[in-house]
């Protein structure tokens, strides 16, 4: 299953060529892997009343066409693979049919403290929806 | 006394017509007065042991001529007036000689639960030294 | 009539208080603003082709109670009074019920070479309809 | 030889577990290499001058250390490799002798119209000056 969530470009969000800045996708990347949690309950609050932060610890980000002005994107997200010690997401962001950017997350999971720990079972198995065929 | 400090125009900051944002002003705003608060040695990390926080709660800001493409500028920051539950700051960005904009701040001081709580008079007192004559 | 559109809150724009940073509303209000002209088929592109622009001159704003992770927010936006030079909008956010910020905003128009102009005619009788009764 | 630019961590940049978000260090990358091509006089207006614009098409970055409140940083920007149609940067982000991260960047080079074109020589043989050993 692949989750999807909608956002729209924002008018400070572009630069003089009239174009979305490349951090701002990587913004809106970070909105949807949220939203996909938070659709699982595993939300910011949950993960803190569970004593854990999710840390990027890498990304991969092609930038294939310009985002502008008033665009409806959709930034898609799915989970590529879960090693030990760190989650895989894939993600694209898309407007239309194009699509507009690709990245690769890789994610640790963090005790209150900033301490790498196990990621949650409970989450494992809830992100296992979201998981690539 | 009036504190300055310099910030330089960022690239992701500029809109479609080669300025700088407005809430980007409002962000340099902030910056001149926290780089302030810890010149006296109230930075973030002291405020959080001393249980404290400060919280805007009104900006009124003119923005008078547009900030443009690597612009180095110039924040002052004065202390206007110390009222019973807030501190008023009195702010300017200026780019050489020229006033880009100017903004009075409101601002409250908060237990580390957020509920309203009287400003630290040691706090004050150093305030004190940027006072407006 | 007033101008009703749904940001929500991203988890970048909280600072360490768990709460959305002050000048995230002053762009939540800017987006709220560019909605209603888009209603109105004055977007950038159609103000573009115009050859105008809409400033920012001053703004006036309001903090009433933080926003957090997660939030629905609303941005109310009305055309407050039609001057000779400037448009003043206010500016509501609200959380259901409950009324965060609110913001008066003074905003002029200039050519495409950023000298100030008079405001388009149908430009003004479009914001008519959002008219503050 | 490395460019070397020192930018300050703000308040707004800092998220709820009290670090940096991963997208602001993408930002303060960006703001090296702006800060690199404006040493060599390849600054924006100059490339605009030249009808150019050079745009980031692909990042690889990793976040190895968190920063915090009032961290000062230190981008190092170094050219790794100059192919047919993109440049390739070498960039890190340093606390102190400590690196917090590591990107490298496909930059590639485009007309006044978003169009592919060759990269300006006279900005390569500027940029040999960083290129890595």
């Amino acid at each position: 299953m692949v989750h999807r969530h909608t956002v729209k470009v924002r008018f400070y969000e572009l630069d003089p060529y009239n174009h979305v800045n490349h951090s701002a996708y990587v913004q809106y990347f970070e909105v949807g892997r949220i939203e996909m949690l938070e659709a699982l309950s595993f939300g910011l609050e949950a993960l803190e009343r569970a004593g854990r932060q999710v840390v990027v610890v890498g990304i991969e980000t092609r930038f294939l066409r310009p985002a502008g002005p008033g665009d409806e994107l959709v930034v898609e997200t799915e989970i590529r693979e879960v090693r030990r010690a760190t989650v895989r997401w894939s993600q694209r962001i898309l407007r239309g049919d194009e699509v507009l950017a690709t990245q690769l997350v890789d994610a640790a999971m963090t005790d209150a403290d900033g301490r790498p720990t196990r990621w949650l079972p409970q989450l494992l198995d809830a992100l296992a929806a979201y998981e690539r065929a």
